[in-house]
Formats: structure tokens, sequence, C-alpha cells
């Protein structure tokens, strides 16, 4: 039988033994797994960056894979242990709005997780990566159907970032992620922006409190030095830069803040 | 056959090839080996924080498996490279201590490496991860016995740090580590402490000189901020904290400082 | 049938999901395929690093690894994607030069890729690593040839830095690194140097402007603090250092600086 694939994303860093603690539990009860790493440099309890790290990455993982994703303020309080099943594989994590920008699109049901029998015995308040999310998504590998764990639920968290607004010639939407670079990546899909229409045209946009006009282009060196520019990225959500300057800087925006569109 | 699994801790970091040359000594000569980071970003020569690191994250991994660490301020000199069997699996690495935090209690027996049919033909005085250590750690996940790379020692290195002094109602012990957030993570485990009888008990304490009461808690929002707690961590040791604060800085202290506890 | 190793050594980090996209690219079509990292941590666009790195770490692997490297300052320009073959494996990059320092000793053909019906359909402009040299190497991993993706070609990128310019008794050579320590690796091997003439012999050198002479050691401490040593370090390649001193500093060099050696 081919190997199930378990993904993990984190905001645990690479110092700490934590992460290997989850991958111990995960091959201690499906020896078989193969562990992937997408990130643990998510900057701490940064939702929005893992949510958008782990969107970007997981459209190139084959069918059934297992998704674990742990960026989560609120451990020990009552939000629920989440398994979100989508038509093209599977996601654990914290229901707080983590998973959605990823899964949101091709969503088939989100179960809470509550049978104990496949989490540790004694959950800590602080590490539930390792106590509940390990073992479950190791079950999940070794065939376990999501419902197996628990009930399915209807009120799950949708953050705001993963559905931008949408009226007949506007979108209103939130920077995801601002990069190394200063480009500024928004949750607007390139889907959302039907792009047929919008090749070499001019957008009107609104960030930062600056309404401007932006041409949409190819490649960064589309437009001259200095110059602002719209652009699809690799990971398929529309991006603002400045050929060989920072966008960020130049519209003094940070990743949350709101992001118009007119078309 | 169940591929072995085989652990791998150093100070080497992330940026260079040294990490993978290890790796490629193991697979070369136990191909079906299932290798698994714990850390590669302990602090350069500290055995401590790697003893820490090592023995927060074994017990989670499967019996039988090979933990192979690399903390070695004595690389080229006369310190011995050794493999220590427990009960639950086996530890490959210098004789400094580095790895007795995690095998002293289920330890079965200590041996000596020095039959250089395992080795590398030519030992480099500085490398001693890949020309010793990565092959008979590749040698044990085969299933070489331990005794086959040769004779058991008695005289092992077994630093402080692995064994707190212990009185009717007193014990002294040592700070492992200090926590990015500033916790101070002791040697002294739960086990130790016998924890049953601490449950929302003050402890009389002395810590970078300072002798204090602190009240044993289950999280750190169960004393006021500002407040000093004992708790037991993630790992089974004792660990000092302030609750929103960071206990290091308030008490002075740094890893290798002394901590005794009344009880 | 055993399973083919894929190593991937880049220069795009540890935060974003780009090393997790190539891997998943990789494992949709060679499931079987074993990918270790040798590093993400290359300095961006230091293409002599790169090669540095990867010629350190690929002579540890079994014979037949693919060796994915992508230091790539010019991608989306005409620079031709290849695969190297030699006499122990096959190296899939750009052809900029990082490929040569590992594979120029054992090289037997060079193919470029140009068989589209191996490669994403459609190849963003910046992430030729997971459009291109990904699913290149799995498709070798599972067993095609080199020539299944594109004719040879004998008009590849040599570096300058492969190739140091050797006459009867002088070698003029390059700094490919500078390490943590201030330790200057040189692109000089020991085979170059013939090294069984050099043991405990002084050589004059010429680096950063400076002639002076030095000797060679076979550890730091065989000259006093503060001298300056010429050693073949654990890469086989010609070093010098300062015994507990920093020999960039001292010398004024960075990468790339010319070194000169007569004998």
């Amino acid at each position: 039988m081919q190997e199930k694939i378990i993904t993990l994303l984190t905001d645990f860093g690479l110092k700490d033994p934590y992460v290997a603690e989850m991958k111990a539990v995960m091959l201690t009860r499906c020896p078989g797994a193969r562990i992937i790493d997408i990130s643990h440099l998510i900057e701490k309890f940064d939702i929005r960056m893992g949510a958008f790290v782990l969107a970007s990455a997981v459209s190139y993982f084959p069918r059934n894979t297992v998704h674990v994703a742990v960026v989560d303020p609120g451990v020990g309080t009552k939000r629920c242990p989440i398994i979100v099943e989508t038509n093209f594989g599977y996601f654990v994590g914290p229901d707080n709005g983590l998973l959605m920008l990823a899964a949101l699109k091709d969503l088939k049901c989100v179960y809470v997780i509550e049978n104990s029998s496949f989490t540790f015995s004694k959950i800590s308040q602080t590490f539930h990566g390792r106590d509940i999310f390990a073992p479950v998504a190791a079950h999940l590998a070794k065939g376990c159907h999501p419902s197996d764990f628990g009930k399915e639920i209807k009120d799950f968290a949708v953050p705001d970032f993963a559905e931008p607004y949408l009226e007949e010639n506007f979108i209103k939407g939130e920077i995801l992620y601002v990069d190394g670079f200063g480009n500024i990546i928004t949750n607007i899909s390139s889907e959302l922006l039907q792009l047929s229409d919008f090749e070499d045209k001019k957008v009107k946009i609104k960030i930062g409190g600056v309404s401007t006009a932006v041409k949409f282009c190819y490649a960064y060196g589309d437009v001259s030095t200095g110059k602002g520019l719209a652009i699809i990225g690799g990971h398929d959500f529309l991006e603002f830069s400045v050929n060989q300057g920072n966008a960020a800087e130049f519209f003094k925006v940070k990743s949350g803040d709101e992001v118009c569109v007119w078309f």
C-alpha cells in the first residue's frame, strides 16, 4: 500500500523539540507515514501568515494527503480541535480559521475531534499539536474516516481573510502577507478577479488609505524602476509590488490591512 | 521489515552541509532508515541544552529508535565515542554527558566504539558525526548489537545536570535551559518531586541567590500577572515562570545556575 | 526496488512554502522518492556558496542519487535548465555554473531540458524549481534517462571557480566561502595540490594583495595562537585559517577574491 503523506505547518520554530515530538507521535501510530514539513517558521500566533503559507503549498500535494497545521493562540481555551474534509484531502488543526483559506473552496465537511480514544489520555494545556492533532493525523493516514473522531459541525470559524467581499465591479479584501521584498500579497485569488479581462489593463485600487491605479503585469520589469504594479503571484493571489522597490513601505501597510479593487 | 528510525540532534546549524553528510552516510549503509531531525539549532557546544532537548523528545519515539546526538566541544581529544543501550532504544554520541539526561534512568549498558570496521577508514579530527556516529547508527539500525562495536565501559561521564542532589526534604538541581519567554527549566523531574504531594502547595526555593516561596500551578494564569510560579512543564521537568513576565530576568539567572527546592 | 534518493539545495530559506511545493511535486510524480535536504540557507543568489555546499555533500551519497540545486539569479531569462550526468549520479538545475564544482570532475554528459511533457504545462517566470527541476528530478528518480528530456549540449557554463588555473609551480584559484569562524575556503582541491609533497612544509601564498608564507598543518593547534596556517579542510579543499583568530578579517578578503599558491 502506498504510504500516506502527512504535512506539518507550525509556528514552533526549529530550535525546540516540539516538531520532533509531533513526528514521533505520528510515526509511533502510523509507521509508514511520509512526513513533509511545510514551514515551522510562521510568525508566532500569526494565523493569516500560516493560512497563506498552507494554502500556497497544499495544491501541489497528492490527493488524500493529511495536512496538520498548528498556529494556535487559543490553545487551552474552548476553541475546538477540528478535521476538515475537502475534495482533495484532510486538514487537522484548531478551529480558528487557519485551515480555511486552503480548505474552504473544496470543503466537504468539518468534524470536531472529541473521541478521546485517538488522542493522548492526558492532554497538556499548551501542546495540542502533540497530544491531539498528531495522533489524529496518524489515524487518518492509517485509514480512519473523519467521522470516527467526532460529529459534524456547521458553525466552524471562517475568518474574514478567507472570504473577500465581492460586488459587481468591486472587491474588498485584505493583506495576507508582506514578503521579504515588501511585496504585498492579498487574499484575492485570480479566479475572483476573472483575470482574462485584466491583462495589460490598469486597475483602480485603494490600499493604506491611498487611491491609485496600477497596471496588471506578467513580470516586475514590465514597468519602469520605482513604479507600482499588480501581478498574479506564484500562489495565484493578487499581489502589489514596486519594481525594484518595497511596496509595503511605499503604501505604509502591513498584514491584515484592507485592500479595495475596482474593475 | 519495519524501517528503523534514526533521530539526529546537533549544534551544526542548518546552513552548512554537515547534517546532509551525516544523513548520506546513514542512507548509504542503511537505505531503509527513517531519519528524523530533533534539532540542529542547539547553541554551539551547549551540552546542557542539547541534553534537555534530546531528553524532551526521545520518550515519544517508538521502541528501538536509534538516537544520534552530537554536541561535542571535545571532538578530536581523548573523550570516547559511545553507544548507550537503554530499555527503550539506543543512543550514539560523545561520552561528555550529552546522552545521559535522556538515557540514565533506563540505562542498561554503555559501550565504547572502537571497532574500526564500522567507521570511516580515515577519521577527521573535527567531524566524528559523519565519520564515526553516523555509520555506527546505521549499523545499529540494521540490527547490529552494541557489543559488536566495542567493549562495555563503566566509567562513562555522568554530568551533574543528570543527577540532582536529593535529601529527605531538599533537592539541589540546576537550570537546564532558559526558553525564549524567560521560563526557567530545571533538571528536577516530576518523579523526583513526587508531585502528588505538591499540588496547590507553596514550595520554598533558592535560585540566583534569592530565597522565596512560589505556588505550584497547572497554568500560568493561576497566579496574577507578574507573580512567580512553579509548574511541571510539558517535558516533565520543574519549571519556574512569571505570569506574563520573564522569570530568568527576574531572578537574574542563566543555564547552569544552581536551584534549591525545600519541601 | 530500492527507493531513489533526491537531494535538494536552494536559497529559498525555510519560512516560505517554496521547498514544500518542490517536494510535493516530486512525491506526486515519484511517490517512493527519499528526499534529503542539503541546505536551503544558501545566501540569496550566491552561486559560489551553493556550489561549495553542494560539492561538499554529494560525495557521501549513494550512487545514482539525483541532486537538485536551485540558486538561480537568472530565472526567467534565457539560461537553460540542464541535467548533468556524472559517473556517480545526476544533477538537475540551472546552467549557471552552480552544478559544476560538484560535477565537473566526473562529468559524462550535459543535457538541456526541453521536453515539455515532463515539466509543468504552465511554467512560471520565477519558480523553475517547482515547475521544471522538481518534476524532471522525479522522473529521473523513476528511471528516465537524461536523454529523454532533451539533447546533449557541449557549451554549458563552467564558472571560473570550478577550474583553478594551474602552472608547473603555481596555482591561481579563488575563495569559495568564508565560514562563520572566518576560515577561508578556496576552490583548490587536495588533488590539485598533490598534497603528499606538502605536509609540514611552508607554502608561499598571495591573498588579498598580501604575499606571505604559511605552514601546512593537520590541526589548528599546530601553530601558536594568532598565527596563520594552511589546512586541507573536511571537504578536501585548501583552507587558510588563523589559530583562534579570523583569517578573513586578517587578510581582508571575501568570497570570490583571488588566491595564489606557489610550490
